[in-house]
């Protein structure tokens, strides 16, 4: 997004994961009382993301959603399982050649993991890094994460990415499939903080520029250790289940294996894990992501 | 089971719901290593009751399998989805008039409730009250409950009525699809207390019978309230999340609506809630059981 240029239509999207409840509801609420999201300069769009999966109470029906969405993908026609579909549908909706082209998105996720209120950014969003180091300045609770370019692949873009600055909301911790009055609230209160920014932002009225944020930026995955069969062979180790975005040391405890063996983390610096323990990551054999803590200077 | 007859089969479940992994890779570790459930006085096997769940990381595929095992259920040639006929496949491994009857089936399970390690047993089982009776007595943590007569019904009995004498296993609270290493040990650790209390009776060791138990029996459900596209409308209060085999009194908190509104208890006498938001209740849109809490002697 151009520095300076005014928002014109912003989205709010919920369950683009059918079994993340906090997003789909609150898109429910939201949908049901519209009055709570408008804001004077801008329209404030909501999107359901993928009901069919809501439905199911699973993550997706045949892909994951929000992989969907890189400009090749969406443009080949031969990809046509339930969610390809969806996403040609949502960019025909809210995507650059739609007639509601989107100037910012954000997308409430949720995760088995205690993350707490972590704002996922792009590292060459600039509003979207100015956004968060207001929010996170304003309420010390919120975490910022980055991906950096290392992952999930330039080829796998998430639903965001329709709009050219957005952010995703991932908050925990919360079993999948179900609400949480604490964390619905908490979540919903973010979202306002977010309206309330950008119309601030629009009206010219951000007072007190944030500059300075500190960053948890990925570096790599741990991966649970397997058998022949491919069956993992370890859990998080207690000392560090629910302790995302806290120092791990060379040599802490990091995995106990179904045996009783603890694995420790072999690296040779500080690393803050995050996702620990994030179910939807099973499938992939992901226990945790590693990252380094900086505090930036936008 | 006749009082005083030995036990010389005992069944180990584990994955009756595909997405407990508790109760899943217990049973993938003992098949592993054998020796840990070895007993002198009796037979142990395992079994691994839903794998394509499992697989799937679903609760069941076509039909919660934990509900297939009337006799008139297993008898229909009719029933013949995935779960109905891995139900006869147990069945004729396990059941009455197969080749390896079981004296005493416990049946591993996990709730996103923070129920703790509960035992779930059913009101005219002797044995099973007398086994609850002595766990309860060496580990305040376990609970005792039962459904009693009232729920869910008698044509849809769980896997467990195999045999004559069984209890159910559940524990939390945990999200569907991870595994969480304390509570792995400690559901590990009750394993081997029940086996080893099964070695006990057989050899008539039990030295101190414990003729009294508190039990937490079943009254009713609570359900959340819905709009009129069957969608729900509230959450847990955030006074009883977490809360379950609390006392809750009448005019106490216990929803809390999408729009901000409480509702309390209406009841007039003291009850003990538990199942406080369980995922898999939301199909059916309980949003927790009611109990009364009895010191019985058995």
């Amino acid at each position: 997004m151009k520095s300076n240029s005014k928002l014109n239509r912003v989205l709010i999207v919920g369950g683009t994961h059918g079994n993340e409840f906090t997003g789909a509801y609150l898109i429910k609420k939201f949908q049901q009382f519209p009055e709570l999201i408008r804001r004077e300069s801008f329209k404030t769009l909501t999107l359901f993301a993928n009901p069919k999966a809501f439905t199911e109470v699973r993550r997706y029906i045949s892909r994951d959603l929000n992989h969907c969405f890189s400009r090749l993908d969406l443009q080949d026609t031969t990809l046509s399982c339930y969610e390809d579909l969806r996403a040609k549908e949502i960019d025909q909706m809210f995507g650059y050649n739609s007639e509601n082209p989107i100037d910012f998105i954000f997308d409430v996720h949720s995760t088995t993991t205690k993350m707490g209120l972590t704002l996922i950014v792009d590292n060459d969003d600039l509003f979207s890094l100015q956004l968060a180091a207001y929010l996170s300045y304003i309420n010390s609770e919120i975490k910022v994460y980055s991906f950096g370019d290392l992952y999930p692949s330039p080829n796998l873009l998430p639903l965001r990415a329709l709009a050219k600055s957005s952010i995703c909301i991932e908050v925990g911790a919360i079993a999948q499939g179900v609400l949480n009055a604490e964390i619905f609230l908490k979540t919903e209160a973010l979202v306002f903080a977010i309206l309330d920014y950008l119309e601030k932002y629009n009206i010219g009225e951000i007072q007190s520029k944030q500059n300075t944020l500190i960053l948890y930026k990925y570096i790599e995955a741990v991966y649970f250790p397997r058998n022949e069969h491919g069956e993992i062979q370890a859990m998080i180790h207690p000392q560090l289940e629910f302790k995302d975005y806290q120092a791990l040391y060379p040599n802490d405890p990091m995995l106990l294996t179904l045996d009783g063996q603890t694995i420790c983390y072999k690296g040779d610096s500080i690393v803050y894990p995050t996702f620990i323990n994030e179910a939807a990551y099973y499938e992939k054999g992901i226990a945790m992501c590693l990252t380094q803590k900086h505090q930036i200077t936008i």
